[in-house]
């Protein structure tokens, strides 16, 4: 019997949760539940139901993990906490600085409902985080470095399209190499915001749109870009879409430390990944942790996880005597 | 309190430990047992007894965590589950074919006595099987590949010592660069052995040894080295004592693999190590792993596990929330 998965949400996460789901044969999408009307959704597994998330409590004997697809910003904070009064739920909450506040929200509500919510899955929070644990935990006496992309930055290419008189637009964010190799060759820099990271923009103009003027606004914006080199390209609305129209992303997590009764020996432990499609990849690591959900329900624990707390074994499909014999 | 830790063999990897424990200090190295006379046997800890390997059992209320640094081949396969019959253990059994066998022999034996014992801790078998299984589980339809190097392997300089004419020699093992290019290109290359890594023997020979007899027998030697590309320099003993007495090592686990509902997107996740000196890092890893041996017996947990089997978070001196709101 395959376990039974439910989607809330059906954006570009939602929909790469679809597509993972395909390549598990252990698990099984049974409906995805939309804030719109649900005639209005068309899904691609087509065994699957599709249902106004009004009716999410009715499904509550019949979904073994609900994956919740919402945004970090306004929607998880109330979903997962409700939500996980009914199912086991994973989220992908990624707003660093707030985990420890829903960890505790998620937490109250799981241990009163005996479920089990797992947050923050995904590559950053996610399999970066568990790098950074993994190499801290090995190697105490060192320093983290974590670089991002080349990738699309979703809230960097927002801030574009809201300048007034752009169009259309994309920003990749880019690891200076210089730095990578500072860091891979053990010479432990200190590096300021502009040394780790580059900004290159691809904007379409307003038709009488000034370029001088959005150029200076992208390059002096606060936050997002004026502590940056930031690079703009214009472009027309056409070439953005034939070159532009993906969502690759990925980074490195590198630990360089010390050993040796006197740190004499250096080492240096990388983690990268290199991904055409950010929500597909996430996506990918939400449904192994589904899986996991499920295991640690029917073991009848309960409460809020995190990849921290979480034996690898659990991600998996095979049995503990398979993953010895195959991948030890 | 800290955790008391004791040693069972003061080779590479013994010292590794101790020197490990160092940068602990949740960690306290309690006693060293050998098999040489215990006078004999120098080690850098102060505070810590050297004891003879005979009176191991009087120490079973004085130690928390026992490390087993034997030997692969006939050392742990008859140490591990014999100590674990007093004591939590760590050891880095390294036969990966020997694992399932292994296991159950400590399993059995740390269930009779309620102990914990966490077998094949390292970076291969350890942090490259963990990556290995996390890659596995989140990208179902791909590829792995594992190479080894730039390193010293020990097997393979011991095969070298073991020739007539050879008075000493050191062989690295090095990764090839093309198929490592062509792997991280998602270009799933089916790779023979002679096309994935390169080997490179430093050899002195004795005084009036043949070279070119030795040159051939090492690279037709069946096993170790018929199978690659391999060099082999004559240099003297000095030079051989001067730029090849380290012991370095490390190497790449790459796991590539498709998403999307057409298998229209390509990912790589990468994991690496370059380490100066392999049995350092491996202590460092058992450190990490004898941490989590006392966390787990604390909890009233039994029986043999790998590092499959333990959810990251033991690994770390800090608690959930300290982890959560610094590494997440």
């Amino acid at each position: 019997m395959s376990i039974r998965i439910g989607i809330i949400g059906y954006g570009n996460l939602g929909r790469g949760v679809e597509c993972a789901l395909k390549q598990n044969p252990d698990m099984e999408l049974v409906a995805v539940f939309t804030r719109r009307n649900p005639t209005d959704v068309s899904i691609l597994t087509q065994e699957a139901a599709v249902r106004n998330v009004s009716e999410v409590e009715e499904w509550k004997d019949k979904i073994d993990v609900m994956i919740l697809c919402g945004g970090s910003a306004t929607d998880l904070p109330k979903q997962t906490p409700e939500y996980v009064k009914y199912f086991n739920v994973v989220d992908s909450f990624d707003t660093h600085a707030r985990i420890p506040e829903h960890f505790a929200d998620v937490d109250k509500a799981a241990k009163e409902s005996g479920k089990i919510g797992i947050i923050s899955v995904g590559w950053d929070p996610g399999m970066f985080s568990l790098n950074r644990m993994y190499a801290n935990a090995i190697l105490p006496e060192g320093k983290d470095y974590t670089f991002w992309g080349k990738g699309v930055s979703q809230g960097h290419s927002d801030a574009i399209r809201r300048i007034e008189g752009v169009k259309n637009g994309k920003q990749y964010t880019i690891p200076v190499e210089a730095a990578l190799e500072a860091v891979r060759a053990g010479k432990n820099p200190e590096l300021s915001t502009r040394e780790k990271h580059t900004r290159e923009c691809f904007v379409v103009l307003e038709e009488g749109a000034d370029a001088a003027k959005v150029e200076e606004e992208i390059k002096t914006m606060p936050n997002y870009f004026a502590d940056y080199d930031t690079t703009v390209h214009f472009i027309s609305e056409e070439e953005l879409l034939k070159n532009h129209s993906g969502i690759p992303h990925g980074g490195f997590v590198i630990r360089t430390g010390k050993t040796g009764w006197n740190k004499e020996n250096s080492h240096v432990i990388e983690y990268s990944l290199k991904l055409d499609s950010n929500p597909e990849f996430t996506s990918c690591v939400i449904a192994a942790y589904a899986r996991a959900a499920y295991k640690l329900s029917r073991e009848g624990q309960t409460g809020c996880k995190t990849v921290f707390d979480i034996a690898p074994a659990y991600l998996s499909a095979k049995s503990g005597e398979e993953l010895r014999a195959s991948l030890l």
